[in-house]
Formats: C-alpha cells, sequence, structure tokens
C-alpha cells in the first residue's frame, strides 16, 4: 500500500538553480528526490507547494511524496536529513492522508523579503542590497493598497497567463530592524514573481519615483509594463505554508 | 609625505583562507591589499588589529596602511569598495595620525560566537549548529567564573607561547533569541583561538560533561588539554576594536 508523507523544509537557494528539477542542474527538488530513492530504494516524486525562483530561499516549502517502503518515519528523517547536502535541511515529516496535495490543498502561503539599506559581506546572498534612500512611510501607504482581493496582473510575469490572476492578500506589512526592511505577506495564492515585482516597484515608490497615486494607477492598469522591476530573488523567502 | 588611512571592515569568512596573506591563498588581507594597489597604484601593506581564523568572520575589523597617494578619501573609499569581491565590505576610512597602529594602539576587541540549537541551511556557515541541548544556567554561571584579569592558559592554542597569557574580560554574556544563543565577550586581548576555546568548554559544561567546579579547576590549571574542544570557526566574529 503506498503512503503518502509531507515534509517541511528550509534551504538556502543561493547555490540552486531554483527548485523545479531541471536536467544537468543543481535543483532543490532534485536533491531531496536522489536523496530520497538512496533512503527509500524507489524512485521519488516529490509534489511542493510552489516552485522557488533561482537564488531564492525556503524556511517552511512543503512537498509530500508516495512511497511503498515500510520504513518507520524517524529513520526516513534522519536518514534523510543525513545525506542532504548542508543547504537543505528538512524540518519536519510526517503521514498524512493518501489524498493530501501540498500544491492544491494550501489554502495560504506566507513569503518574507529582505531588503539591506547599507552594504553587507556576511548577508550578501540572504538580503537585496538597495543602495538608496527610501521614504519608509510611503512605501507603507502604497502596501496597504494591496490589501484584500485584487487582481495582480501588473505584478506578474508577463508571460504566464493564467485565467483568474486575483488574489487575496490577507497581510502585508513592513518592519525596519537595524539597517534592514523586513517586507511580510500572506495570501491565498501567489503570481509568478509577484512579490518580487511588487517589493520592485514599492522601492520605487520608496524613492519618489513613482507617487502613491501612479501605484494605484498600476494597480488598476493590469500591465506588467508599468510596474518597476523585479526585485533580485536573493531578498525572498518562502516562510510557511497553510492548510 | 605618507598618509596614515585607517578602515573599518566586514567580511565573510566563509570563503577565505582567514585574515593573514599567504601565497597561493585568497585570504582577506590579499584581497583588500591588491585591489588598494590598483587604486593607489603603489603596493599597500595592511597592519591589522587581529587576525581571523579560516572561515571565522568580521563585522568590523581594522586595519591600517600608509600611502604616497594625494586621492581624496571618498575616492579611495569607493573606489576599493567597487572592486572588491561581495564577500568585504569597507564600512569606512578616515585619514588617522602618522604613528597610529591599528594593533598596537588597540585598547579592547570584542568577540561574538553565534550557536543554534537546531538545524539551519540558511545559516550554516554562520553559525556552529551544536546538535546537543544545553543547559544556559549552567552555562551562564561558569561564564562568570572568566570575568576579570585571569589567565587563559587553559584556553589558548599549545604552541602559542606567549610570555604572558593574562587577559581583563570586562564582559562576556549571553544571549537567547529564538534557536540561537549568542555569546559576546569584551577583553583587553584575546589569546590564539581563546573564543572558540571558551565556547567549546562552556558547551561541555552545558550538557553537564563539566561540572562548574571543573570549569573553574580548568581555568586555574593553565593547561590547554584540561579544557575542551575548539568550537568550530564558522561562529566566531571579530565585532569591534576599541582604541
Amino acid at each position: 500500500m503506498l503512503r503518502n508523507i509531507k515534509i517541511e523544509i528550509e534551504y538556502d537557494g543561493t547555490n540552486f538553480s531554483g527548485w523545479q528539477v531541471q536536467p544537468k542542474l543543481r535543483t532543490v527538488q532534485g536533491e531531496i528526490e536522489n536523496k530520497l530513492k538512496r533512503v527509500l530504494g524507489e524512485k521519488i516524486k516529490l509534489v511542493s507547494a510552489g516552485r522557488t525562483d533561482v537564488g531564492a530561499h525556503a524556511l517552511g516549502q512543503v512537498a509530500n511524496f508516495k512511497t511503498k517502503s515500510f520504513l518507520n518515519l524517524d529513520s526516513i528523517f534522519c536518514g534523510l536529513n543525513s545525506i542532504l547536502p548542508e543547504d537543505i535541511v528538512i524540518k519536519n515529516m510526517k503521514e498524512v492522508d493518501f489524498d493530501f496535495n501540498s500544491r492544491y490543498n494550501a489554502i495560504s502561503r506566507v513569503y518574507r523579503y529582505r531588503i539591506y539599506l547599507g552594504r553587507t559581506a556576511l548577508l550578501r546572498n540572504h538580503v537585496w542590497q538597495l543602495g538608496y534612500d527610501v521614504k519608509i512611510s510611503d512605501i507603507v501607504k502604497a502596501t496597504e493598497k494591496i490589501l484584500g482581493k485584487n487582481d495582480f496582473s501588473s505584478f506578474c510575469v508577463a508571460k504566464s497567463s493564467k485565467k483568474n490572476n486575483f488574489c487575496n492578500v490577507i497581510y502585508a506589512s513592513w518592519k525596519k530592524r537595524k539597517e534592514e526592511l523586513i517586507f511580510e505577506i500572506k495570501a491565498d495564492r501567489f503570481l509568478h514573481s509577484m512579490v518580487r515585482i511588487l517589493v520592485g516597484t514599492l522601492m520605487d515608490v520608496g524613492r519618489g519615483y513613482f507617487s502613491l497615486a501612479d501605484f494605484e494607477e498600476i494597480l488598476k492598469s493590469k500591465d506588467r509594463k508599468k510596474a518597476g522591476k523585479t526585485a533580485p530573488a536573493c531578498g525572498l523567502y518562502l516562510v510557511k505554508v497553510n492548510y
């Protein structure tokens, strides 16, 4: 009988070509599937809550896989963690209903984006080193405009055309901690590159390139070309997936 | 006329063979001296407040160098930062008295040591992933024993024999922040590997391998062999040098 196992994963995306398996590239999914094969003795296919971009990180990515193995969960958990490379850590593992699907059953996701206002050697792969000053109060005001249900077509990679680009933003907030600006956003779903384009555009508001009215106009326009640049992937973290 | 210039440096030690120049190895001193040569057009020799080990980091390393250049300070500062690799950042630069020596004029130094109680992918190069439980109250009690002026021969690489192994510890404290244990220590001087051997031994107290009396005995013995293992370099930060 097949078992269905759910895992929660932390990874440092710096040295990966993103989450999704690609031939000849080092990907997070590829690493975990290879190591699971060694532990379980069978080919394993992971289903994840979402892909992450090249260089983006995760504190709580979720995935699940089916296995015929009878190994107890602790043995799989410890075995897997002990042979995974240092930049991937399985934070927990549990057996779930056979029908559970980490992608389709997710009801909301939380992302974080970290910006560093100065220069930093130690955090260089884990923040966006902004390089210019921003007015945080303006950024906060613009951020309020995205709360609730909106069509986020302006904040989505143009080529990715879904039938429906509506997302319900449950919260979106900014914190300042020393030289860091930290954005956290929770929504029922996210479009391709949505957080990175939002952050890039909000920084343009912060430095006065866009006004608050401009930002509202961009959101309404449903036109990616009107929004700002995509912020670098290295500042982005998939923090949590809720079911 | 020679100018004397003092710089404050942040670096991520992960991909360096330590601070000190060594032939054919990538060192922090070597990188900065090479880039200064390109900016100033002359061979430059850096004097630093102290060497750091392979893999150890700095938030506020201090060094100084003499130059014949008439370039203004801003040009040297920006020029240098723009060609340095991403894992070194010059935080500030100023002209100082000709006699200033960043090593001999230092009156105290602050080091930090970061321990992670769980496993972490994102911080793997920046903390010691301890892997066992510790009793923090015992660690704190033992730490109080090192305050003030003591002979730290037990916490010093055996081969390094100085005439005088007395150090005056001005403060030494522990903080817990989520899954991190953070040690901070200020002293007039530090012996070779002193912070790392102290932390390694204090963790042995924390897990009950040494009692508080054992720890006092180790300190009094002036015998490196009695103390615990040297904690890994990746958790160590040179935070500040005071003049």
